[in-house]
């Protein structure tokens, strides 16, 4: 599959490895096309990485990887352009933390909207599903790293374009009964204000790598007494 | 240890039950002396039980448990006032959630700021520890219900109030080690921003009986290649 990552930080060049190690066809984009950091990311990976402007990357890729930063991410997409996003499948990773405050960030937009759905307004025929956000870089395309079986989480209003990310998530080493279908977007609001506690665990835990495994209940007829 | 159970709904009731159960001498307090839900629920528990209005029950109290709904634990503990309150362990297991535009809800409070940190400003001697909101009634008193150990978090200003709070979990069966300390009281703004999420997976599960176990990656030097 051809994919384009937006976004050159350290979410977006490790989710691009990983496509690239998987057989995918990489395109790295950033604002410029001479973005240092995309060029050294290509070379590295001759064959199937390129890099170029968002809108070169998006021009011809099957999926769109967001993994812009979250207060940025609406404008990278305003500078593909609707026409050049068309109905593409657009795996939101993105958080919309505001640093400028200081740490712990705050979010730019929170409890009745979230930014995959101001992504989806400003791109009606554009697909978006949320998913990844709630884990670092590294645990996102290497989750068996964990010692245990977690959680993965898709939201979006097109059943396809979830199929998509979901398979996509299993190449990835996700466990498919562990990947959990919360519905339509507007629960990228739980994903995305789930980051405050996420903050929180990486300051208790000491450590990024870490991931939440959902634990239900046994179902009543299988329940033990007690 | 004497206890105020402040709210008879489900939450207060299934609090007071365990607490009554583990031998705590409980006073479920509500808004009037003669509330039909806290006069029943005493006389189903003669003996360590007993009901009155918030402030009789805070009066002798060692422990204080908001069980309120979010959205009026202000004026409840504004009720008791500042003096009866005094420098009291209060748990706050209460969600700031509203419902007044339809479900799902919104947080009246979130981002910046937290019902737990309202509640500690206004009664600045009071020795507020979020706990327990990340759960359903039913988990909060039985985790071990659940197929494998789950997390349960607390967050607060002061350290012997976290540590009354850590031991009564203990007590209803949490384990100490998965009872994580999140640090100060904005902690308690992730851990009411987790409710939205919390919600979704209440619908993706079936169930409100879940929880989420914290998955660290194993310490580097114990982490496998590969």
């Amino acid at each position: 599959m051809r994919v384009a990552v937006l976004g050159t930080g350290t979410v977006g060049q490790t989710l691009a490895d990983a496509l690239v190690g998987l057989g995918h066809d990489v395109v790295l984009g950033s604002r410029t096309s001479d973005n240092h950091a995309a060029t050294s990311w290509a070379q590295r990976h001759p064959g199937r990485a390129s890099h170029g402007t968002f809108a070169d990357a998006v021009r011809d890729a099957e999926l769109v990887v967001n993994a812009t930063a979250g207060t940025a991410s609406l404008s990278v997409l305003e500078s593909v352009g609707a026409d050049v996003l068309g109905d593409r499948v657009v795996l939101d990773v993105a958080n919309p933390l505001d640093f400028s405050q200081g740490f712990p960030p705050r979010l730019s937009v929170c409890n009745d909207d979230s930014l995959a759905e101001q992504l989806q307004r400003a791109f009606p025929r554009a697909r978006v599903v949320k998913s990844l956000n709630t884990v670092t870089a590294s645990v996102m395309v290497d989750p068996r790293a964990l010692p245990a079986p977690t959680d993965m989480f898709v939201a979006g209003e097109d059943a396809d374009a979830k199929a998509v990310v979901t398979d996509l998530l299993v190449s990835l080493g996700w466990q498919r009964d562990h990947v959990r279908d919360l519905g339509d977007l507007t629960a990228a609001r739980g994903l995305e204000m789930y980051l405050p506690l996420w903050l929180r665990l990486l300051g208790a835990t000491g450590s990024a790598d870490f991931n939440v495994a959902v634990v239900p209940a046994p179902p009543p007829e299988g329940a033990a007494g007690g």
